[in-house]
């Protein structure tokens, strides 16, 4: 539903902008005035590819108040200060910006701007299908299949947690579910050769020491948990591909320079996120620029730019130059800081797994709950809020009708663009939905007969500057006989082993663990198979796994603790909106236990205001 | 029928733009992404000018898919790099491009642009009408005012040629010819006093060697052959004004030097030309450049270059820097060569008149066609093809309809774009039409009493650089006791003559002919009377003689036999598409005849996929 259409002479599909575009006849235009790359409070940073990140995140700010979409765009400028053809920085995020969309562009390479410290500008035209005349959604109070007190959107953790706190406080509720299963990002599946034991696709790992939700869950379920092992060789494979071991816990053995210097980044990274406050993280400066641009401006070496390559990979599928410093300071804090969230031992963020697998807990949490509580494959639609009698009603894509007077979204941001708001979600819930991608982040869990990186003193730990893996740890069942590692690919290399068919994709891990190992004949040898979930192309994910990222300038512009302001009748819960533990599975169990907190308070509070 | 209404506060007509465009509320708006200086295969020469040119013709590609045309520009940005505002090279070919319209234009010099060879990039807000809601064209079989085998547009020498070859093969057909005459560009006026003989306002010369066809029609129709007088001395004016006398087949008596480098460039383009196919020429870096940039990549004297100017001037009516390398070659290869094409001897260009005027041929081959195979002053308005039946409709502007298993058209490829097709023809067609001009190109016939220069011992045949005239011939008749300069006007410094009035006109060339022959009093003294006609206000010939040209990128996008192929059961003719002898007759028969053969072959096989 564009008024635009891409005009191209030789029909080329190659290129991210379109020769021409045309706006039909029954469009608005929005003209945008020239936006440049700083932040909420005025800040242009001194990095050229931040300023890039805030200026389409301003025109993303002016596109959501002129009520238009990234595919309404006809025409961009980009004004550029100290343009060099050779590092066309701007390309990169523009070309995710725009997300296949071909608009006309033309670049301007510019001795200045209206600000002497803006380096990059960008203006646009923009198609806005003119309104239609349809009536305005009525609430139909005869319509509603059920009226419960509290509608709550996703059976995945935090969903199910919610519920059970509303069970608790004798609240009725029900749960719509767009999947045909409850478990949400926690997914176990069988071995797929019949062998014993379980795989889990998404979430793995929890701890018995600062993830009491997840702990106490595993025991009150009976899982059986298997520690991570973290006794033998560490190994490294450098930017030229070779591999070197060291002591888990140490840092891998570059020169006595560098290991010092990687060394100072990550304690300074450390310092850095703890000096945030986990429920209301604000710093300005550091969420104007990349996690890059940070890193640079302390002057880090290429190696310790390489190791935060590999953290921000592989806890967030992304490259440090794709997101703010303050959201990936603020992702550590949340973890308790870099250490503890990278670590594999007590305490750390991969300690323990569970030999049934993940899922155990949200099928758990889901038949603790009343029959008829959860509704599968039921997507939401739309949710309307009337003000008057402070009702909320929410339809789903099958037809059907709920009525309440709370409703809890558990959904990842980028769903939200999914569902129809009325009255439209305020402009900074949208900026956050739209803002919010994932990275490119899939593990792949590699089963060998025998587990010979043990046999050879490895602990199976490894991380990568090449790829296709970034990480890989061992995530074998010993009750079960399963020797497994798993891969984690991610950023630009897992980009490009993504293009690979899957019997190449098995090849390059398999090649790449036995380089790792140096068990080139035991990885070919012993290889079983391999099972693997494309999370990118799951839309009830938001497209993506384990949890959506923010580029520069976002933050800044929400606050401190936007991401779980209500909207009238509306919560926000799940893993993203988590003080503690964010994208991990403790962090969705705390965000929907918070959201049935608010929602049981204003219960409460209206039943009050009644007498 | 444009969406585009000029807005100017002072009614200024000055400028070639206008303060600002109005777009109409029924319109879509066509945005186009800069469009550089590059070719079909991304070549940017280095030549500024010639990147304009290309830039140019890029933009135009785009209109053609977008379906607007120059006239609904509303707004051009210029990026200029290294702009000089002494020499504001652009302007030229912005004006032809603009062909009178008026958009808003903002010029912004530039520093460099996205890609460093890129000198020149314009982008464009343009309008297109909303399209109509008309119901498609229909084929109306009882409309049809006759069915022949093949429709012939146009009757000059290309239709009539075709004509006597579908005669020959028994196939019926009909010319549809826009004038009140046959002929076309043959076209021979009585002397305008009553004096005896003809003058020949268009084509004028054959030769009895390499122009074969040409020579038998001459023979079967009697043609008195008239030799082209070398014999004397021939006169150069130099910039100065000055003039001096060669022998002809010498070159002027400039200083050795520079005699050295007119000779090395002259045999320089006669080299190059001769590398070319002329069936399918090709070469993307001479298709890249003007004919000047390529001159200038060589090292020409600024006399090689005035030299040159007079060929591309005579031939074409062109300035070197208005036309492609690649096209002034081609037409040069299709005579024989530069020098072959140049030549007033035996094989050469200008060798053999008629004394009767060349219309002889057109009247000869129209009169040996069956009785009312011709229909003058019918102009042809649209063309329909249908698929399904693979008819043809072709309707003219007197309301009548013909229906035809092909139509062959003759006409020059400007006037293409004032038929109206169905289907579209095809966006290289399309570039081809909009993208041929013709320069400045008329010849006045200057009648005297006496031949004055034969008795001081000049052959006639002068060059100039400063003009009016470019070149002068001797076209006198003597069997008639008529003494004729034919002077040719063409280029810049002819645009300057068609300016004054007709006295003044005469004057002017009364007075250059003066100095020419060191004859001032003669010349003015003998003068009797001018014979003209200007061309450029001829619609039938698509404004313009003697042959259409083409900018920089077009044929390299055409590809090399481009001009030539058919579209569906429409075939092209007309002596711009001729292989040999291009913008002569001998080229316009060889056309007719070559798509009188298409026409055949494809209606015989017709004939046999029905058996």
């Amino acid at each position: 539903m564009t008024g635009v259409k891409i005009v191209d002479f030789a029909k080329s599909s190659g290129g991210y902008y379109a020769p021409a575009t045309l706006a039909s006849t029954n469009t608005e235009a929005l003209y945008v005035s020239g936006q440049p790359g700083s932040t909420h409070g005025g800040i242009a940073p001194t990095d050229y590819e931040s300023q890039i990140h805030l200026a389409l995140m301003n025109l993303r700010k002016i596109m959501i108040i002129g009520g238009v979409t990234v595919k309404d765009i006809l025409k961009l400028t980009l004004l550029i200060v100290d343009y060099d053809p050779k590092r066309r920085k701007h390309a990169r995020p523009l070309e995710k910006f725009l997300a296949g969309h071909r608009p006309a562009i033309t670049l301007i390479p510019v001795i200045q701007l209206a600000v002497p410290s803006w380096l990059f500008e960008i203006d646009a035209v923009i198609a806005r299908p003119a309104p239609s005349s349809s009536v305005p959604r009525q609430l139909s109070l005869e319509r509603a299949e059920k009226t419960v007190d509290v509608v709550i959107i996703g059976a995945g953790l935090s969903g199910l947690a919610a519920a059970t706190e509303l069970q608790r406080a004798g609240r009725s509720f029900i749960i719509l579910e767009a999947r045909d299963r409850v478990g949400g990002k926690t997914w176990s599946q069988p071995s797929p050769d019949g062998e014993q034991g379980v795989v889990d696709v998404g979430a793995a790992w929890i701890n018995s020491t600062n993830q009491s939700r997840m702990y106490a869950l595993a025991k009150k379920y009976g899982a059986e948990i298997l520690e991570q092992n973290t006794t033998g060789k560490c190994v490294l494979q450098g930017a030229d591909g070779k591999c070197s071991t060291f002591e888990y816990g140490d840092l891998p053995k570059f020169d006595a320079a560098i290991v010092k210097d990687v060394a100072r980044i990550r304690d300074m990274v450390e310092a850095d996120c703890q000096t945030l406050d986990p429920a209301r993280p604000q710093n300005a400066e550091w969420d104007s620029v990349t996690f890059e641009a940070y890193l640079k401006s302390r002057h880090a070496s290429e190696e310790a730019l390489a190791t935060a390559t590999v953290w921000t990979r592989a806890m967030l599928g992304q490259d440090p130059k794709d997101i703010s410093a303050l959201y990936f300071l603020t992702y550590c804090r949340s973890g308790g800081g870099l250490l503890q969230m990278r670590s594999d031992r007590l305490g750390g963020g991969q300690h323990l797994r569970i030999r049934q697998g993940t899922q155990l807990f949200s099928i758990g949490l889901a038949r603790d709950l009343p029959e008829g509580a959860i509704c599968l494959s039921t997507p939401v639609s739309s949710i309307t809020q009337n003000g008057i009698s402070s009702d909320v009603e929410v339809t789903t894509a099958t037809q059907k009708t709920y009525r309440a007077r709370k409703v809890i979204t558990t959904v990842p941001s980028p769903v939200l663009k999914t569902i129809s708001f009325t009255p439209q979600l305020p402009s900074s819930k949208k900026l956050w939905s739209e803002s919010s991608v994932y990275g490119y982040y899939t593990k792949a869990m590699m089963t060998f007969r025998t587990p010979f990186w043990v046999e050879k003193g490895y602990c199976g730990l490894t991380q990568s500057f090449t790829g296709p893996a970034a990480v890989i740890r061992d995530t074998s069942s010993l009750p079960d006989q399963k020797h497994v590692l798993t891969c984690f690919m991610a950023g630009d290399p897992g980009r490009d082993w993504a293009t690979l068919s899957t019997k190449e994709r098995e090849k390059a891990l398999v090649k790449q663990i036995g380089q790792l190992f140096n068990s080139e004949v035991e990885s070919s040898r012993e290889f079983v198979n391999m099972v693997t979930y494309e999370w990118i192309s799951d839309p009830y994910s938001g497209w993506g796994c384990p949890c959506a990222s923010l580029a520069p300038g976002v933050m800044d512009t929400l606050g401190g603790g936007g991401l779980r302001e209500p909207f009238g009748n509306l919560h926000f819960a799940g893993t993203e909106t988590a003080v503690n533990w964010r994208g991990y599975m403790e962090g969705a169990v705390e965000s929907g236990e918070r959201a049935a907190a608010e929602v049981i308070q204003g219960l409460d509070a209206g039943a009050l205001a009644r007498l």
